[in-house]
């Protein structure tokens, strides 16, 4: 094992127990929770003793800074530590680690910022807890209003602005403003990089991708007494509609999930009164997308005719296509040597894209996995992914 | 309104808003929560009030006495106070409320019972806390094992046991043998009786039935990243079940639902790992029931082959057909010039009547409609329901 990787397996180790639960191996680490609060801690000890200030944006991001926190150039980089439920290791705090460890290389080298470095901790990117994913990096950039921001509600009840102590601030241009870029380190999400065998790799851009309810309305009914002809079973519509999401993206080289549901009552001698599924489609250009949702919609609507359910549809979330600055992703390759490919995951980086030059680069996952507790990334690669963050922030902050 | 009627809705009325969701209209009284609770001390108080000593089995059932809780011979009425997840009104404490107006009845009539009348209070009817529907009949006559219905527990992990505060008592030969009949009134779960035009029916049978676990094996992953190829979706498979049970159930004139579903993660954007369906199926014959289970398992296990998913298969419960006594149910027809119908639902009458001559009477619905808020019954259809109940036990406990 070489220094470096050794050093990330050391700091690695301090985090690995936080918020896993011990039944999966996944972890637990929803925004503004125990297990997450507990990770910001960490970040405000680990930039304590790098002797870098932190300043938080009122809106849940927090930033450690290598360098003056006032100066008018900065560069950010860093990631999120909140987790899908069960979700792996990686996904997030990965970048959050390795921008700690690139600055740790860059000073044990005696290289010095010329620009302010930002280690950032954005809050709520998975929208796990809340419902809208990149909720921190969206209320920084103005991209969700505050009002809509403050009351979404975790699954208990509970506000965004109670979970943060207080009504979010919205929108800093005088921070954003400032950065003169953003690079995202990140744990590959898919098997491209075990096909190219590299350890790192700069991203292109990211798919547009949504989410969309389908709440399917029908008649609570006795299961053991109402004849078949008299029933109104939503669960029938919604089992019609996911197999209609999987074929038609299938046809058109999408990518469509129904992972969530919700069903009321629930109880096995019920049939249900209600039944609600949550799609999550993603392709490579935004005219198969709405295609796809559309004649997913179709088929649903046809569906519960026959059925005599009711069906609503409500768009959660749509994120345009983001092609990251060419520009910069393009050097960036140049000076890793390293492959360029896109991605079906949204991201902080494809929110802060569309307000300064932006980039990503994803470390090696062997198994592909990703949102599983089987995500994972060598510590030899994870050492890759430091050395070459230190290379990129060397690059644009030290020059 | 007659002053029965009036008298049912006065009775009626002090129990309607225990365990009333204000959202749904229906109701949540889990066997053992605070709401059954409370119902069952209006069940005491109900029985102090007309002089009825109450006895209970150690099994969680309570017996209010009309005579003698000694008496060799009995004759035992009542029904549950538990309900399923936002469940009606009227299933189970229908059969209670009737059971005590009915005494009164007969006492205000001067009639004395030369057998002891007692009304019960079944508990965990339905299965909705611990999953095995009619635990308390089944343990009072020995058709669950002591061990298995302790250790069944809720969904926060609580045992039966514990929510009993004691390992149930098991079977009590010595309690069951000396009821000479059961006649247990309910709510009617089907628009049978609004097409015949009377307001009470006598039950012949209760169709096969039972409830049967599917669990869906997958490979969590990412929603956006995993290409379609490469996933092994358990929803899919689940989905496709979902359909079968449906199309095989209508094939046969049987009932299928699958009306319960868990997920893991559960997340929007997260390829489910594990999808678990309930399913319940009905038929009015045993060689039926059969066929459309294994129809149901084949059709998934090929799926899940086309799918890359693992599939186990649980019998959950299992309820054989019961044909309720003959002499009986003509007996009771007879006296009250009574339609006499089949019902697809379970009832611990069904339970009994491999024990102890059983009868059922029903309630009319004009809705049809059960296990749903919006089951009902008019006061006057209720307070001819008491009527023929008093008619019934002056029959079999006062001649």
């Amino acid at each position: 094992m070489t220094d470096l990787a050794a050093r990330f397996r050391q700091l690695w180790d301090k985090i690995a127990p936080v918020g896993r639960d011990a039944g999966s191996g996944g972890y637990l680490r929803y925004a503004l929770t125990d297990a997450e609060l507990r990770l910001r801690q960490w970040f405000r000890e680990q930039a304590d003793r790098r002797g870098m200030p932190v300043t938080a944006d009122g809106n849940g991001n927090l930033f450690a800074w290598w360098g003056d926190p006032g100066a008018g150039d900065a560069v950010l980089t860093g990631s999120h530590f909140d987790s899908v439920p069960h979700g792996g290791a990686y996904d997030g705090p990965l970048g959050i680690v390795s921008a700690f460890l690139a600055v740790d290389e860059l000073r044990a080298a005696g290289v010095a910022p010329v620009r302010s470095v930002a280690v950032a901790a954005f809050v709520e990117e998975e929208g796990a807890r809340f419902g809208v994913p990149c909720l921190g990096s969206r209320l920084l950039t103005g991209e969700i209003a505050v009002d809509r921001a403050a009351g979404l509600r975790d699954a208990a009840g509970v506000s965004f602005a109670d979970a943060l102590g207080d009504r979010p601030a919205g929108a800093d241009p005088g921070l954003t403003g400032r950065f003169t870029a953003f690079v995202e380190l990140h744990v590959e999400q898919g098997r491209a990089l075990v096909e190219t065998d590299a350890p790192v790799a700069v991203a292109s851009a990211i798919w547009p991708h949504g989410r969309w309810r389908f709440d399917f309305h029908g008649e609570g009914n006795h299961a053991g007494t109402t004849r078949m002809a008299d029933r109104r079973d939503p669960m029938l519509t919604y089992a019609f509609t996911v197999l209609a999401a999987n074929k038609e993206a299938r046809l058109r080289g999408a990518h469509a999930t129904v992972g969530r549901v919700a069903v009321e009552p629930n109880a096995t001698n019920a049939i249900p009164s209600k039944v609600t599924g949550w799609l999550d489609a993603r392709a490579a250009e935004p005219d198969t997308l709405r295609g796809l949702v559309e004649a997913v919609h179709a088929k649903a609507a046809e569906r519960a005719r026959r059925d005599g359910t009711g069906l609503t549809l409500t768009e959660e979330s749509a994120t345009p296509l983001v092609a990251f600055d060419g520009g910069l992703g393009g050097r960036l390759a140049a000076l890793l040597d390293a492959p360029v490919l896109p991605t079906g995951a949204g991201h902080d980086a494809g929110v802060l894209a569309a307000h300064l030059p932006t980039a990503m680069l994803f470390v090696r996952n062997p198994t592909g996995v990703s949102h599983s507790p089987a995500e994972s990334a060598t510590d030899a690669d994870c050492a890759a992914g430091v050395s070459a963050l230190a290379r990129v922030l060397e690059e644009l902050a030290c020059r």
